[in-house]
């Protein structure tokens, strides 16, 4: 007999009709004798509808108001779950974030959990009955309601399973596990039945939408084994856990990921002293356009060149920025691209097999693609190349690091 | 400078507009200076909506979460007033039944107040702030969200206003005031200025609605003076105390009330020996009937005649179940009339002051209307008419006691 902490999304729970299949899930658990604590979302739309309505009164409307007004979302859901769960025989009692009590700071639509009244809920689940608590939403000091953020429902499940310890924090969600890349882009990709949550963090980043990559985080810090799986088919789905050890031989590469949505600005012949990198990046931060990847290479004849990337829709505005520092940072020439696309490579395995590199760049020759930038970490190689090339060299790499699935997995 | 606690109601809430509206509304009073606690319900439509989706799960959901799903029309009320009441530049701070807090025992749905903790409220209002309060709605020792049934924002309002010793409570409603009668039966149907507690329950219950009963009893055993008025429109509104000492000379009658939606039920011929009373309305109440006039007189022969109205809803059904009766009983016959109406005048004044019943009967009369049943109260006379005549007696007693509106006043 095991603990779960079972999380449902906005999607899962849109309907009455969804509402009683997970009601259905959640019994098939217990009936096999788990104990079951129920995260759920708002159902899918009632966030939205909810802003729209404190956007007619004010565009930006207080923050502590905003959160009292959509973290009815949430509890209307945990009402009509356990009504369901009630109704089907099944034993069930619903928390608001307030009732838990999720003790959070009190910074409005973006609160941090401190800690996690458990006693409330071990009565329930040691009275024999299913807990369902409303995700996304806490409460401060004071008693004012907070909430996490968008998809912060992830976050409460992973914190909520935590504080129980609980064996398994099983994510719900449409897609029936984590993949080794985009199944719409290569055709072959596979389904993990594991990953690690380093591996994960970098597949998540880099554009793998599953989970949270906050509530990734929460799951490593605290070790909480992460399922990703299906709401509505049947299926193992993909563990996240500390250590990849489910297999003997480990696999170099667990994941191909990309991103189309970057373009890169480069500055040329920067001078090669200290602070100049801040003197660039400052007034991009400043003007709230967030930065991904970051190279500077080694100074030639006391300059450099130094480019970033950045979501393409904040292209031309950070360009302009740039343009403003020119003479200010005695800057020779600005270039820039937003025709790129960067292709990671991802695996715990590759940090004690050398040779991964090279590999990856001889694929990607092979096919003919020019390099334009490379970044890497402990657990990841990415390259930005020209974006007409994605597909190709996503389906190359993806193949060449042995990700394919056999004929017979399809 | 005086303490307002305000309620607004569904309708006067009803959209974004609306609550623009009450926003507005507010402030004037803010302006003139003085502090103000709103109470709001649920916008029009979203009680009914919520609890439609609760029945497509649940035909009788549990009690407990249908508290918890209902309890969020109002949460969205106070938050979207309190950002358009801060938008306006008026600090406002929501608050929820639980948050207030406003203890109930736990009997969901129709859960009653135990008590109110006004330091919170106090804090807001010393320190400028409008507070808005969710009307409706309480919770329990252990942190349940309880709701007080349909149209218990009303007695939140009055509850919070007794608390905090309030000034007035004012109950926004439809319509500007409580009449001498339905306008809508007697075109010359005044609005008063003023009525006292025991005149508006027995108003109330007999067929005026615009308070909720319960609401009045609670404001007349604190004394809160209550005043009905319009959201719409400006002006003074009725205001109901527990002493009507506004005027030197009090009218004797202050309204006519009247209700179209009963049958009356007789049995001929009851023993008259103690317990008989009993054993006719024992399964009448038994079958959850709710039983209106009573009426017995002496008995003649050792046996007397037992009248009793009901809702005309019911009329077949207690009906069926007296008839069941007959043989243990010893009942020679039962009779019965669903094309009845009652009619009613309404006052403190008619304690002191002989032959009003009189006037009432030589009115009646003039009109040739047969009075069937007749029932008293210390400052009520009821009297059950063929229905036909209802109009006719309501505008002729109207007229004969001096309550019809001058041509001026119209």
């Amino acid at each position: 007999m095991a603990l779960y902490v079972q999380k449902f999304g906005g999607t899962s729970v849109g309907s009455i009709e969804r509402i009683q299949a997970v009601a259905d899930k959640v019994i098939k658990f217990r009936q096999d004798g788990h104990d079951i604590v129920v995260v759920v979302s708002a159902m899918s739309g009632e966030t939205n509808r909810l802003i729209e309505l404190a956007k007619a009164i004010d565009l930006d409307p207080s923050a502590r108001e905003l959160d009292v007004l959509v973290s009815t979302g949430e509890q209307v859901t945990i009402a009509l779950l356990s009504m369901a769960l009630n109704k089907k025989g099944c034993a069930a009692r619903s928390y608001t974030g307030g009732q838990v009590k999720i003790l959070t700071d009190n910074v409005h639509s973006k609160a941090r959990i401190l800690s996690i009244d458990e006693d409330n809920m071990r009565k329930d689940l040691s009275a024999g009955r299913v807990v369902v608590v409303a995700g996304f939403q806490g409460v401060d000091e004071e008693g004012n309601i907070t909430t996490l953020g968008r998809g912060g429902s992830d976050t409460s499940a992973v914190a909520l399973a935590a504080a129980l310890k609980a064996d398994e924090c099983q994510i719900y969600t449409d897609v029936d596990g984590v993949y080794t890349t985009d199944p719409r882009v290569v055709d072959k990709a596979r389904r993990l039945d594991c990953i690690t949550f380093e591996e994960m963090l970098e597949m998540a980043s880099l554009g793998s939408k599953v989970l949270q990559i906050r509530s990734v985080e929460f799951a490593g810090k605290y070790n909480v084994p992460l399922r990703v799986l299906s709401s509505f088919e049947d299926g193992p789905g993909t563990l996240i856990t500390l250590e990849d050890n489910d297999t003997m031989e480990q696999p170099i590469v667990s994941g191909i990921a990309f991103n189309r949505d970057e373009a890169k600005l480069t500055v040329l012949g920067v001078a090669d002293v200290p602070g100049v990198a801040a003197q660039i990046i400052g007034p991009i931060s400043d003007a709230n356009i967030e930065v991904d990847m970051i190279i500077q290479n080694t100074a030639r004849d006391k300059s450099t060149d130094f480019t970033f990337t950045v979501h393409r829709n904040d292209y031309e505005r950070a360009k302009k920025i740039l343009e403003q520092q020119t003479e200010k940072l005695n800057i020779r020439e600005i270039i820039g691209d937003d025709t790129i696309a960067k292709v990671s490579i991802v695996g715990v395995g590759m940090r004690s097999h050398a040779g991964v590199a090279s590999k990856m760049f001889r694929c990607l020759a092979k096919e003919a693609i020019n390099v334009q930038l490379i970044s890497t970490s402990e657990i990841k190689i990415s390259v930005v190349i020209n974006e007409k090339y994605l597909e190709l060299a996503v389906r190359a790499l993806h193949s060449a690091f042995g990700l394919d699935a056999m004929e017979t997995d399809k």
